[in-house]
This record gives structure tokens, sequence and C-alpha cells, in this order.
């Protein structure tokens, strides 16, 4: 096992009816500004029970946060908070909503001319504007954790951030409003939550026996979830499974003590900020291309995810780990969710070395649990997922 | 799945080598009180490392707190850090030490007569001195959470304590320190981990497939990592697993959004107020003969257990769950501990009325997932344990 640090203060507050606790989580002398999405929250009821629980607060609203939250539509966000002199962000909404505010959270004190330095020169937040969330659409686990995402269309830029500073003084979750999601967005979630456990567990064998045991344990759930929060949304049991899954599967947890990969995921953020493809969807496309070019180093893990998981009793090492990549996908097309760039783009030839071009200007030259995914196998792994 | 909250601000700190890392965890302007047991952390150089680490801090120390802590003990320490002036106490040891510490944390803002009154009028800790570990013996857990347990001979009680007050700022978890652990205390500390976690699991089912395959994750790892530990304790990938695997049984995770029974802790509680016995053992004494007793209630999490953990693939719900209660004890006694209280005293005729009558005086008269085991029943569970 390797050495590691856990530090996770996020208050997680869970459970049915809890956005009342508000009052008791914000205290009433700070000027809040409340974040979110495409106004989604204004039809399932959550923008009422919200404001309802900060009566009597100074809330400013700031409303439109895309998917894949946009600089553009943050640098408004930050201006007003700059404006309205804001004491603490509420975050309503999905991980694109919860990630664009801690972009701004780290913006907001930022001492720096240009807070795309942030995203570009990857400057690490030790200290942000302090902020909670209201989870709505669990996915990304943005609620429990310290990284972020943020998008620049402009320049077809999709970048990470993080640091000590970003985690959520608290988060909100309530399982509720996963009857109000559309199903592309509750596919989305469960593919996305799957994928971050793979990209923290599919490495190699370091016998760290508990963390593997908790990622295969989220998978697992995931797996047997997936179906019922398909078939009825409205299901609370099943709302609740799929949500705590998401949060568990990138709160930092599992992560701890052992390799991790990501090359996935860094490879599949050129595919969002080429083609505006869902994150989750471009997820599944990268991955199960990802995962036959690294065969060799993959199968032991392949193999045990198909003995645990799947329950895959019979067959050598190697059959059990291309019996693995092929339920994965198979899972990926049981949520409706194409593997294919095809499924996605018709001009999709010669993408692939854009997106190495990309990679390289990134200096994301050396990518995956080895380091030994430098942009011309990203190349390879993409022209296979056309 | 039930409404919970998750709060765990404890930066660990877990690996190699770690020690060194105190200068950057505790301010040099604080002045600190070092706190330990026996003197063993003297034998195997952790005592050491850790006057290296901080050479240059202002350290006044307190040896000799012993296994179960003790009240007497405890207020010697209390006039130390009032007459010291102490800002920030560290903990060195296993659980003792580290419970010893939070009674300390909170009698020393305690704002009452007689500290005793925190345990005994089971006052919540809100706000408490701060303190650090660094763990030299996994079993409790208590480096990743905020609770305690004291004891108190001269009138032969032994009481739990908490709140949000009492996690510690750091905990520093070397698993190097395994290999100086007598086998006598590495198999307590698996037993009480193992414990922990059915206290948390063995209810009724409730639908929380993450928290039921997490549970079985850690069990699972510690059944495999326990030969491997008590075989050669210098094996550190043994020792990293048994450590992680310990903390992550009792740091509040598991319990989230389900029923916990813990009826066990509380009537073995007695037996180490009334005998000495160590901890894990007097749980291995009642545990058993407690599950035969719910049979009823608790067969299905038993069977599901029975079908996860130990692989058991044929017969009806009430032969897996029979299993289970054997597998159980087995397990026990693998690891050289015994299962009856006849085997640790010949002086048990009338302990069990005496135990009644004490949980009876704490007000603990409806234990249990369904509060149904009431001082009646404990007698006749720690009668079936002679």
């Amino acid at each position: 096992m390797k050495n590691f640090e856990l530090y996770n203060p996020v208050n997680l507050v869970f459970g049915k009816n809890q956005i009342t606790k508000l009052s008791s989580l914000i205290s009433k002398d700070q000027k809040v500004l409340m974040l979110y999405g495409g106004g989604s929250i204004k039809k399932n009821g959550v923008y009422d029970q919200v404001k309802e629980a900060l009566d009597g607060y100074d809330v400013v609203e700031f409303g439109g946060i895309e998917a894949n939250p946009e600089f553009e539509t943050l640098m408004k966000a930050l201006k007003v908070i700059k404006e309205e002199k804001i004491d603490f962000m509420l975050a309503v909404g999905g991980g694109s909503v919860i990630d664009g505010t801690k972009f701004l959270s780290s913006a907001a004190l930022y001492e720096g001319d240009d807070p795309w330095e942030i995203l570009a020169k990857r400057i690490r937040t030790n200290k942000g504007l302090p902020f909670g969330t209201v989870l709505t659409l669990p996915a990304t686990g943005s609620e429990m954790n310290s990284g972020a995402v943020v998008s620049r269309k402009e320049i077809n830029k999709k970048l990470a951030m993080g640091g000590p500073g970003l985690f959520p003084q608290f988060s909100i979750c309530d399982p509720t409003v996963v009857k109000s999601i559309p199903q592309r967005q509750i596919a989305n979630g469960v593919a996305d939550a799957f994928t971050h456990v793979l990209e923290q567990y599919m490495t190699y064998p370091i016998g760290a026996l508990v963390q593997d045991r908790f990622s295969e344990g989220i998978m697992s759930s995931l797996i047997e979830v997936a179906p019922k929060i398909t078939a009825d949304p409205s299901d609370y049991d099943a709302a609740a499974n799929f949500m705590w899954a998401c949060t568990m599967a990138l709160n930092g947890l599992i992560q701890k003590g052992v390799p991790t990969d990501w090359s996935v995921h860094m490879i599949a953020h050129e595919i969002t900020a080429h083609y505006g493809v869902d994150h989750a969807r471009t997820l599944a496309i990268v991955l199960p291309r990802a995962y036959q070019y690294k065969f060799e180093e993959k199968k032991e893990k392949l193999a045990q995810f198909a003995e645990r998981v799947l329950d895959v009793k019979t067959g050598n090492i190697e059959e059990k780990a291309s019996h693995a990549i092929t339920a994965i996908e198979e899972f990926y097309h049981s949520l409706g969710i194409d593997t294919k760039l095809s499924e996605y783009t018709e001009d999709y030839e010669g993408f692939a070395q854009k997106a190495a071009e990309s990679l390289t200007q990134q200096g994301m030259v050396k990518l995956g649990e080895h380091g030994d995914i430098t942009p011309e196998v990203a190349v390879e792994i993409l022209e296979k997922s056309y």
C-alpha cells in the first residue's frame, strides 16, 4: 500500500427533507449568492424549498450555469460576487453548478490578474470563498470533493483544478430529487460514477484489500441499482443508493493508498471540449478501447473485477479479463449509452490528432498509472474509438 | 435508507515514516502534552521518533495511561494540563491512550465541578482542547472518530462519551509499529475491529447497498489478513491492511443510514468493568450468545454475511445464518481468543445479575437495533456465555 493522507471535512447531510436544515448550516449574517443551472430546480420544487429555508437571509441569485460550466459564464458570476460583496455561495445543482462554484470560490480570492490562470497554470487553491451545496443530480461526487472541471469553448479547452480550500462546507443530498431527473441524466450519472470507480481501481494489484473491496462494493451497488432507478426514479431506496454510490465513488476515499489511472478522463475531456458530448458518454467511448490497449497491464485487476463483481468463476486470467471489458461496455449499453464516437458525430476524422495536440499543450504527455499513455497512445486509443 | 449526517474532519496521515510530519501538523507556539501508556513506545522506537520530530517544541510528558483508561489516572493528567497551561495534546498509543486523551480534551474545557459528570450524565462535547494522535495499536478506530470509553474501578464502571468536539485534528498511522505489538494485542485488535463492523452490520436488511458491501469488505479483509499478520507482524502489507481495516471499521462511515446494534459492547463493557478482561475478548464472549438469542431478528443479515463473506452458496436462510454464527465464533478461536466467561474467571456465578443491575443504573434498559435487549435479556445472554 502507498502512503496517503485522507482529509475530507465536508459535512454531508443526506436524506429526505434535509433542505430545511439550510438555516442551521449558513449563518444569518452572511450575504448569500445562490447559484444554479438552467432552471430545472424551478420545476422540481428544489428552488422553492431552498428559498423557503433561506427566508430572512440576504440572497442574490445567479442562474444559467450550463453543463460543462463555461468560463465566460462564471466570469459574469464573479462580477456579481465582487459587486454584491458576497460572503457565502450556495450551489444548487449537479456537478456542473458545483464545479462552477468551486472555480468561483477560488477566483473570488485569487490575487492574479486573470482567473483563467488558476486552470491554465494548475494553481492549487488552499483557501476559497466558503460555499455549500444542495445536490440535484447524483453523478460527479463534486459535492464531497475538492476538485472541479471548467470549460472554455472559444479555445476548446476543458481543464481541471482543485485544492484543500475547495471542499464544500456542507452538502445536502436529498434523494427525492432523483425522480425529477430526465432518464438521460440518470444514465449519465450511473455511468459517470461507475467510471470514476474504474479509474481508481482498474490498474494493477497492490494488495490494498479494503480499498479494492470498497471499489468493488460501489460498482456492484451501481450495477444492482441501475435497472431499478432507470425503471422507476421515484423508488426512494433505489434513488438513495444511487446517490450515495455516486458520492462515495469520488470523495477521495477509494483512491487512498492505491495507484490510479485517470487517463480515460483526460482523453475523454477532449471529446467534450470539441463536440460538447455529455461527459459520461465520452468516458464510455474511450474506456473500453483504453482497456483493450492496456490489456496486459490491467488484466489482473480486470480478472479480479470479473471474479468479484461479475461472479465469473471459470476461465484463465485473460479470459476473465476479456469478459470484464465486454461486460463494462455492455453495462454502458444497458444504460442506453453509445460507446463509439461515430455514434455522436459524423465529423470525427482527424479528431484524434487534435486531441493529442491539446493534451500535449496541457503537458498531459504521461498519463495513466504507469505514465505510459503518451499523446501518441491517445491517438491510437481514440482512433479505435471512432 | 435512514437519513444521516457524515462529518469527519480528521486529517489521517497513513504510511511509513509519517511521524516526521508532526512538525508540520502542530504549530511551534503551542505547549504540547505528550500522553502515552505503559512505556512500550520507549521500546519500539516510536517515543524517540516523536521526540525527534518535536525537537524545538515545549513538550511536557504524561505516561502511564493504562488499558481501559482509568478516571483516577486521567484526573492526574488533567492537573498537569491546567498547571502547565497546555495548548495541545498528542496521544501516542492505542485506543486506551487516545480515549483517555479525548476525555481530557473534554474535561480541560468542562465548566462543571466534577468531570466525571461528562461520563455519568452523558454530556456531549462540542468543543474540546485540540489534540492529535500517533497510533501504535490498530484496533479501536479511536484515531478517526469522536468517541471514547473511560473506566472507574472504584465503582466498577466503564462508560462511553463523545461529541463533534472530540475528533483528533490529525492521526498518524504508521503500520511499521505493528511488528512490535505482542501477539495477544494483535489478536485483540483484529477481533475488536471485526466486532465493530458486526455491531453496525448484523441487524436487519434495510437495502443500504453500499454500506453493506463496505462492511462485508472490511470483514473479508480482516479474515484474509488475520493469519498473515499473526504469522508475521513484520509483513508491511499485512500490517497496513490490518491498520486501515481497523480505522475504517469505526470511523463512522459504515453506520451511516443503517440501524446499528451495539448491545454486545454495552453488555461486554460490564465484564471488563468487573473482571478487567481485555475489551476484545469480552466481545467474543458475549457476541455468539447474543446472536443465538436474537437469531430470528438477525437471520437475514447473518445469511447475507454467510453468502457474501464466507461464500456459502447452499442451504436455506436458517442454515446459512447458523453457519455464520459458528464461523464467527471459530474466527475468534482462530485468533486464540476464548469465548466463554468461565475460561477467564472461576468467579462467574451471579455476575449476570450484577451486570444487569449496572446496565439498569446507567439507563441501558433498551439496547440493540430493536431496543428489546432489556437487562433481563442481558442476564439470559450472559448466563449462556458462562
